[in-house]
């Protein structure tokens, strides 16, 4: 059995527990989760027996990859009876399927719904996120794999960093390093609207630019047809310039920020950066199974107001984002999110990002990020870069 | 009054006529459209009047870039009572919204309906799409730089292809080259699940596998997460290389293909190649305004047919693309499509990709591709790179 038949088997058995008569999978990250394979086409789970993978494009490489029966996509009308077929519901019974709501668009749904009449639908994405958040072995052998790329290439960079080199041009280096290691080249978010480019990579007060990019950094971007991350704001001794960049390795994302400055950084921000470290340091020492998500947040929020740095965490005044660190795998905003109203207690294979940081208009952004898997008995640190404030 | 104004008034012409009271724009390539500004949050244009963009984040960007009143997004329980503010309509008149359903998830949606109860809601997508199809001349400008980017993209890094660099070295001398002239780093996809890294960059065999994407090349990938595009294959004499790459300049992007080869290609290659710029050509002589879209790829498929390349034609047998070129602007896949039942007339403004290529499993694919913008009296060529086969 594949480590996609295997977890086809748990959705199966929390389908059974609910109802459902099966999950029809149709965003291509979910598709590939379960199956092995991003073709095109949709991903037919019944609540028992062997999934049904209906490619349109490519069927050859669906055939080649997919943990799963593969047949063409063919003719909507027949879409109905072939799902029937699969499930164990007598065949006047009413199917009850799921699927990913929080990003399936309204009209393709309308179209499925069209494709079967008398289905009563469901949305599973929650069901689908939770599952995803416990990394099995291979999924965290990826993810270190990442860890040691972004590692590398920013090693690479480093040396080749200089007074009056743009931000676009720093970015352009680090993507250079990362795509000869192996980065795929995306950075796959779910929200609606989400994008991101490689992370955000800007130096001093372009860095403290608020942005639509529910992050805690942000940058001014090329345009505003863009408006995040590097733009042309040139390098400039003792700014901090923050390097918050990821890469995809095998389908599964890395996210690490360093600090760097070119000779010193002001006490003033000094004093920030390192408390970042203390926030990363308390974060870790409470970071085991257990541990209520939000409750990281929470603490970590009573540190940077007893250090007086409050109105600086994660942004600034009104472009504050709520939260410590975030779910990563497939996707870069995965659960849990340790913020407020997020009660999942930390379990081993959980792989988190956490990032204290801060914001000072006018002058730039400073902090750090790791990324953790959530172990039996603690943590252990998948991102291997060198720790502390980095001088160039 | 700002080009997004002037946006604004078209689409509010096409409300009035249609009866609706307003269109909330929820996705960020059309708020961005419709006001220059991409930040988190709703652009609502009501039929009549001044649009309102209620953003989230960040509001400060927003008030410095968008072409509309500008407020917090503050609560969802407001929302109604502040749309209906903006619509003519007495007060107790059933509010008929138009949105963007080809795009918009269906939770989302949910929300949306719930917090503006008794409206009715149609589908405004193919209304954007229609209008964003004719291109402005600051879009053909956006365009027009992105073109050149790419040309002297492709020229910096010809002199460094080598025979045994990787697909993957080649994509990754590319994009830096093109990151250093300020591409983006995104080439935005409309459609649902839809991705593009750059282009398609792939040699020989591997160039021909097919993948999902929707689109005539292929490309193994770097791995069954990512299935298209540049892989490990490395360059070998005499192959075809296909270079079909994009950038993304003030939000526009270009798309074009060259082949190249390392000596020269086998002599049955070369005569597809041949014939691929016979079939550019061909549809260059019918490319006038009135000239409608899909006669333009039945026209070619004639073509291909006679000259006894049909199999070939787009990809090959089963994962065959129907389409002989597509719009393009601030997204890849835009109107119109040169396909079957795309009935539309091109005229002046439109902007579209046309990519005769021909796939031989096995071998390779070649072909070229350009970018034309439709203009009173026929056409003028955006993309500037060197005509033919490139030989290195």
């Amino acid at each position: 059995m594949t480590i996609f038949q295997l977890r086809q088997q748990w959705l199966q058995g929390e389908m059974i527990k609910r109802g459902w008569s099966g999950f029809l999978v149709t965003h291509h990250v979910d598709i590939y989760y379960y199956c092995g394979s991003m073709q095109t086409g949709y991903l037919f789970i019944p609540a028992e027996g062997e999934a049904l993978y209906l490619v349109r494009r490519s069927l050859i490489r669906a055939e080649e990859e997919a943990s799963a029966d593969v047949e063409a996509l063919g003719s909507w009308k027949t879409l109905a009876e072939r799902l029937r077929a699969r499930c164990a519901a007598a065949a006047d019974a009413p199917l009850w399927i799921a699927t990913e709501l929080d990003v399936l668009p309204v009209q393709l749904f309308g179209k499925l719904q069209a494709a079967l009449p008398g289905a009563a639908w469901e949305d599973g994405s929650l069901l689908v996120r939770e599952q995803r958040m416990i990394k099995s072995p291979d999924e965290v052998a990826a993810i270190r794999e990442a860890a040691r790329v972004v590692d590398a290439a920013l090693e690479a960079v480093i040396p080749h960093i200089r007074e009056g080199m743009a931000e676009f041009e720093l970015m352009a280096l680090i993507e250079h390093q990362l795509r000869l290691r192996g980065h795929q080249g995306l950075m796959r978010m779910r929200a609606y609207n989400s994008e991101l480019i490689t992370g955000m990579v800007a130096t001093g007060a372009a860095a403290a630019v608020p942005t639509y990019f529910d992050g805690p950094a942000g940058g001014t971007g090329l345009h505003p047809s863009s408006p995040q991350s590097s733009g042309r704001a040139l390098l400039v001794r003792g700014e901090p310039i923050l390097v918050d960049i990821g890469c995809m390795v095998d389908g599964y994302l890395i996210d690490q920020t360093r600090t760097l400055v070119i000779g010193d950084l002001d006490p003033e921000l000094q004093h920030a950066y390192d408390v970042a470290e203390q926030v990363l340091r308390a974060t870790e020492a409470k970071l085991q199974p257990g541990m209520i998500a939000e409750h990281l947040y929470l603490l970590a929020l009573d540190q940077v107001q007893e250090a007086g740095l409050g109105a600086h965490f994660m942004g600034y005044g009104a472009d504050q984002v709520k939260f410590l660190g975030h779910g990563i795998g497939l996707e870069i905003d995965e659960l849990p999110v340790l913020a407020k109203g997020f009660k999942y207690p930390l379990a081993p294979g959980m792989v988190i990002a956490i990032e204290p940081k801060f914001t000072f208009p006018g002058r730039g952004v400073v902090g750090v990020e790791d990324t953790y898997l959530i172990t039996d008995s603690g943590w252990e640190k998948l991102t291997i870069s060198r720790q502390g404030l980095i001088r160039v």
